[in-house]
């Protein structure tokens, strides 16, 4: 139940040649409070509602809730979200044995791609791919929760 | 995923007797928003996430999602959730064919009864049995997430 991630700007499309899988994702929050974010995502053709709470000091780990729903109940609870919908593409990257999840924001967010990387121990070490930017783990505004409400062409 | 209910304070314990079923209920909110409250729920052993939208102008009406999920991932989830957890022993009782759900609370709301009838219809009618007092529907400080917020001792 605790999620340890970090994550990173994306410097070029490089990662696209290596991507194992493709996915739109569709996702709202009732709620986008750092304390106690609720999500509700599409991701292709299945749902899942997900709880987290904050983050540790260094922002790469919290808990974290998942469980799948109904794709038509998710469409029900999207309609009540807060304003500020995300529209995403994950690219699923393999890089030295290590899963990349890449996601290339759409909409108000256009223009932002943000690496993350699923780690056992926060200080677990890994290979960096070439398209990989600078770190911005813990960094409150890359949250998607937070781009909800204020978004990267806002910036 | 409509919930149509009407809500009533109690005035007399006379509802125990008649009680089908008894449940102790822990819940807390991850959102106590009215527009978009979500609840975690445990319920003797059972537990569940809900989510709840505003309610209609009568105070009748709201759309409701519920899922069950595990008894440890509730007691995890309820850790994290807004302070003012709240405690109540559910009667389950049947009175004309219609069933109420009967909350005794505990704790910070200790002395508080309320009553709940699930209708099929907003105009739906019903015979009140005797121990059902003041209709209190829509009535913003009487909802469980604002009872969490503003108990009812300190009213």
């Amino acid at each position: 139940m605790l999620e340890i991630e970090r994550k990173y700007l994306v410097k070029s499309l490089d990662f696209i040649q290596e991507a194992k899988s493709i996915k739109r994702i569709t996702q709202g929050f009732l709620n986008t409070n750092p304390e106690r974010t609720v999500r509700v995502r599409i991701s292709g053709k299945e749902a899942f509602i997900t709880v987290k709470g904050i983050s540790n000091k260094s922002g790469t780990t919290r808990m974290e809730w998942e469980q799948k729903i109904l794709l038509k109940d998710a469409q029900k609870l999207l309609e009540i979200c807060e304003p500020g919908i995300i529209d995403k593409t994950r690219y699923e990257v393999l890089f030295r044995n290590y899963l990349f999840e890449v996601d290339v924001f759409h909409g108000e967010n256009e223009g932002l791609i943000i690496a993350e990387i699923e780690l056992s121990r926060e200080d677990e070490s890994f290979e960096k791919p070439p398209w990989l930017g600078k770190e911005v783990t813990g960094e409150n505004r890359y949250y998607n929760s937070q781009l909800s409400k204020i978004s990267f062409n806002k910036w």
